[in-house]
C-alpha cells in the first residue's frame, strides 16, 4: 500500500474496465475531461479502474468511438470552440446523445448539461436507456432529479445513480447524507446553497446597490448573465428537492415554497439587518416529510450561517440522535464540479463491473 | 416510496437477513442495542433489512442463540449489570468472544469494547476470523484501526470494515472522507477531534485551574475516571491514525508525533491567549503522505476552529482541487456513537449479503 500515499481513498479490489460517455461539453465538461486525462493514471494504480471515453457531445454533435476515443483526440478535443467536437476527425455533426449512447457501449454517462427544470425529457431518457440497461449515471445536471427523482431513484436504480456535483459541488454533502445519515433520522437540513446570492447580499451590506452588486457578481464570474435562476430562488429549490429526494421523500422543486427572492427589497433587508449586527442570509429549508421552503432569514452572531461569507455554501443537519452537524465549503466551481464528477466515476466503478 | 418520508436513507433493493454479534456490552454497547431493538422494524421497512442479534458478549461471558437471541431477552440484557448478560438464562459464562463467532453464523460483528491500544490482539482476531469468511466489522473501538491498519484496511477486507463510529462519532466525517472524497487528493486534515481537551481548554479561558476543570469535566461526564488518554494525545493520535488510514497512507498511533499534551501549562498558555484575543486548541493534524501530529495551536478569530466551544468536534479538510471544507458536530456520546453503530449497520449489510 505505500503508494497510496498521496492521499486517494481506495476502494475495492480488482481491476475495472469502464467506458464513459461525456454530455454537455461546456466550462464543467471540459473541466471534467481535462482532470480525467490528468488523473487516469491515478484511477488505474490507486482504484484498479481503467478508464476510457467512448463519446464526448456537445449541442451540435458527437465525436464517439465505440473502442474508446484516443487520449490525443480528446485533448484535442478540449481545444475546440463550443459547439465544435463534432467537427473533429470522426465526428458526427447532428448526432444525438442518446444515439450516440445507443452506438457506443457506455457504463457511465457523465451528464453536464445545463439544468433545464422546463425541459428534463432528454436527460431523462438518456438516464432510463443507461440505468435500464445495467449502466450508471453520474450527474452535475441539476434537472433530472429536481423534477422526477420519484422515478429515478428507485430502488434498482438509485444506487448507479450519483449526483454530488448537483449540491456543495466542492463539498461532498450528498455523501455525507446518503450514507453518513444511512439508519439514522434526519429531521432538518438548512442551507446556504447558493453562493450567488450569498455572495450579492454580502455586497448588500458593504453599501453597494442591487444593480451594481449584480454587475460585480457578473464580472467575477460568480453570476450568469440571465442570474434570475439564482436571484428567484429556482436553483435553491432545486437543491432543496435533490435533498429532499436524498432523505427518502421524494419531492419536485416545483413543490418547494419559495417565499421570497433576492430584489432590491431583499438589499434594503439586508442592510438593515447588519446595521443591527445581524446579516440575511438565503436558504433552503427541507423539513423531511413535511416540506421544503426557500426564504431570506435573518441570522445572528450566534448561528453558525452567520460568519459564511461569499460564495461559501454551509448546511446545518439536524437529527433525532445527536446535536446538529454543519458543513461548510465551497459549491459550484469549475474545478470544484469536476472533481466531484471525478469522484462519483469512481464511486460508480463499483456498481457497473 | 410514500412511507419512506420520515427522512431515513434508502440504499438498496431486496430482503436481507443479517445476523449480528455485539462484543462489548457497557455504556456504548448497551446505547446500541437499545437504538436497534427501536429502529429494527424501521430497518426492515425501509432498508429490506431483516436484523437478528445472535450473540451479546461483555467481559464475563456471552449470550448466545444461533438462530437469533428472542428480542425479550434482549430487552432483558439491557436490564442486567455489568458483567452480567451471561448470567441470564441460556448465558455461557466464561465464554470468549472468539468462540461465540465460532458457535453462531454472524454475518456482522459489532465491536464496542474498550480502545486498547497496548493489547489490540484479542479484537484483530476477531476481525480476521469474521472478514476472512466473508463478513462485515462494525466498530466504535479505535484500537485495532489505529496500530494495524495495514492489515485490516485491505483491498479484499477495506469493503466490509465500518469505522465512522470511531471519530466524531455522531458527524459522519469518515463517509465524506470515504466516499465523498474519492478520486480527489486531500492533502490535510487538521482537527479538534477530542471533546474532553476542548471542553477543559475552555474551562481554562473561563479562568478555572487545571485539576479543578478536569474535576467539573469528570462531573458531567466528559472525561474518564482517568483522563490521561484524552489529555496526553493518545485519543487524538489514534483518530489521527484512523484518518490517515482511511486517506490511504496507512500508520499507526505510535507514528503519530505527540508534539504536547493538556495540562497546567497549556492552561496557562490557553489563559495567556484568551486574554489577548485569540485561543488555544488541541489538534490532530494529518499531513496525507507525510505525516501526523498532536499539537496545541493558537487560533484567531479568522479561523473556523476558535468557535467550535465546548465537547464540540470540527475538522478543516484540505484538498488540491478546491477550497477548504469544514465539518463541524458532535464527537462521542452515547446515544451518537449508538446512532454511527446503526448507520454503519446498514451499509454493512449491503456488502454481506
Amino acid at each position: 500500500m505505500g503508494d497510496m500515499g498521496r492521499g486517494i481513498v481506495a476502494v475495492e479490489p480488482g481491476k475495472r474496465r469502464i467506458k464513459v460517455g461525456v454530455a454537455g461539453f461546456g466550462n464543467v465538461g471540459r473541466a471534467f475531461v481535462e482532470l480525467l486525462v490528468e488523473r487516469r493514471e491515478l484511477l488505474d494504480s490507486r482504484y484498479g479502474i481503467d478508464v476510457s471515453v467512448s463519446f464526448v457531445a456537445d449541442s451540435k454533435g458527437v465525436l464517439a468511438r465505440r473502442e474508446g476515443l484516443p487520449w490525443s483526440l480528446l485533448a484535442l478535443s478540449l481545444k475546440v470552440p463550443r459547439g465544435g467536437v463534432s467537427g473533429l476527425e470522426g465526428g458526427s455533426p447532428g448526432m444525438s446523445v442518446e444515439e450516440a449512447i445507443a452506438a457506443t457501449d457506455i457504463d457511465v454517462l457523465v451528464d453536464v448539461t445545463p439544468s433545464n427544470y422546463s425541459r428534463p425529457d432528454p436527460q431523462l431518457k438518456w438516464y432510463r436507456l443507461v440505468l435500464g440497461s445495467g449502466g450508471a449515471v453520474v450527474t452535475a445536471d441539476k434537472a433530472p432529479l429536481a423534477t422526477r427523482c420519484d422515478s429515478l431513484l428507485t430502488a434498482s436504480w438509485r444506487p448507479r445513480l450519483f449526483y454530488k456535483a448537483t449540491v456543495m459541488a466542492g463539498t461532498p454533502l450528498i455523501d455525507m447524507l446518503r450514507w453518513g445519515f444511512s439508519g439514522r433520522i434526519v429531521e432538518r437540513v438548512t442551507g446556504i446553497l447558493n453562493g450567488t446570492t450569498n455572495y450579492v447580499l454580502g455586497l448588500a451590506e458593504e453599501g453597494l446597490g442591487f444593480e451594481e452588486a449584480i454587475r460585480d457578481a457578473q464580472r467575477r464570474g460568480y453570476a450568469e448573465p440571465d442570474p434570475s435562476s439564482d436571484l428567484e430562488g429556482l436553483d435553491l429549490a432545486a437543491k432543496a428537492a435533490i435533498i429532499s429526494c436524498t432523505l427518502g421523500s421524494p419531492t419536485t422543486l416545483w413543490s418547494v415554497e419559495r417565499r421570497s427572492v433576492v430584489n432590491e427589497e431583499a438589499f434594503e433587508r439586508a442592510r438593515e439587518a447588519f446595521s443591527r449586527g445581524r446579516r440575511v442570509k438565503y436558504v433552503a429549508v427541507v423539513e423531511v416529510g413535511k416540506g421544503s421552503f426557500v426564504d431570506l432569514v435573518e441570522v445572528s452572531k450566534n448561528s453558525v450561517l452567520f460568519n459564511v461569507s461569499g460564495a461559501m455554501n454551509a448546511v446545518v443537519i439536524r437529527s433525532s440522535e445527536a446535536e446538529e452537524v454543519t458543513v461548510m465549503g465551497p459549491g459550484a466551481g469549475r474545478k470544484a464540479t469536476a472533481a466531484a464528477l471525478l469522484s462519483d466515476l469512481v464511486l460508480a466503478a463499483r456498481e457497473v463491473s
